[in-house]
């Protein structure tokens, strides 16, 4: 299994949440059936590029009759890994992660942050929904008695670096990174960017070259 | 020139933003020019797909040479459009849209949150960093009075493609979407999204995948 999905390509894995959104609400408004014409209607996709994609994990749908919505949804759910729970932690307890710390549609769907950590005297000891922010300086003993299998970068880019080698230092191995820089990590830490501002860079050159 | 970048593919597209923070350190920490090669080397790419990437929008480098790098910089600035000024407004007032009005960053490269807009009454009046939270009733007339280049939507999924409705019915053509649903709008509108949890959910599958 771990090795089909390894020759799973760049494009489809980013295509596996936008697949998972529109079935998930589907089957949400109580769709029993679709067929890959339908499903690729709605999301900007021919059909066939559908059952492409779905035959890398090994094709769901049945000749003639479609997709079962429910079963769909819940075998897109296991592929990506929504079958069980996340703990994190946000490093960088300012506007960013305290206002992921405050959402909680994260936890409703497994993500629970379990602690923020920040170097600011001024936030420390504070807490956002019960959520403590702690002092970096006690993240390894924190992490060896709590286990945490995501840490989240909302530092300031020159910070990022350093914090990403100090997660990895504690057992992290997933990272999901805010700050405006790539950061460099070994092979076996897997990294996710969120980079805010390259995709308003985007959406500005779209503009010029739109109007 | 519109008609050549036209033609720019979405791949190149997507890394001018790398290219331009990759460069604009490069300039800060005051060096003057560099190879294809070394370029390549700092940013995981290959010295021909960098040359290819910028042949796209005429070429920048001498043969011999390399790129002379404040030139460079200033050429990408150009090309994404960060030359100018841009005003927004961002429509949901909650913990994201107060994260990106409270966040001083964007403002630096040109990007001014003018105001923010929500519908819960207990936010109207109220201001953060002198940006006024503002009735989402009365967005049409403020923009009449306040040209707007884009409208971010930071609200829950259920209202966002009211919400971007109304945005393009008050002139705005450009818009910056954080609400975790894709929106449907004429062609002529220019939508970049940021889908936090798409990203959350590739870093899971990731990190399955890698265990």
């Amino acid at each position: 299994m771990t090795k089909r999905r390894s020759r799973v390509s760049e494009a489809v894995i980013r295509r596996l949440p936008k697949y998972y959104r529109y079935i998930y609400e589907m089957k949400d408004n109580g769709v029993q059936r679709v067929s890959s014409n339908e499903l690729g209607q709605k999301m900007g996709l021919t059909a066939s590029q559908i059952r492409q994609d779905f035959n890398c994990f090994g094709g769901f749908g049945q000749q003639g009759y479609g997709y079962n919505v429910p079963e769909l949804c819940g075998e897109i759910k296991k592929i990506i890994g929504l079958n069980r729970q996340y703990n994190m932690i946000v490093v960088g307890a300012g506007n960013l992660g305290q206002a992921l710390a405050n959402y909680s549609g994260f936890e409703k769907e497994g993500f629970n942050i379990k602690a923020l950590f920040d170097i600011n005297p001024r936030l420390l000891g504070m807490s956002i929904r019960g959520i403590d922010i702690l002092d970096i300086d006690t993240m390894k003993s924190y992490t060896a008695n709590n286990p945490i299998d995501i840490g989240v970068i909302c530092t300031p880019k020159e910070k990022a670096q350093e914090v990403a080698e100090l997660l990895v230092d504690c057992g992290i191995k997933n990272i999901w990174n805010f700050a405006p820089v790539d950061v460099v990590l070994p092979d076996d830490v897997v990294v996710e960017n969120v980079h805010l501002s390259d995709s308003l860079y985007i959406l500005c050159y779209r503009m010029a070259t739109n109007s």
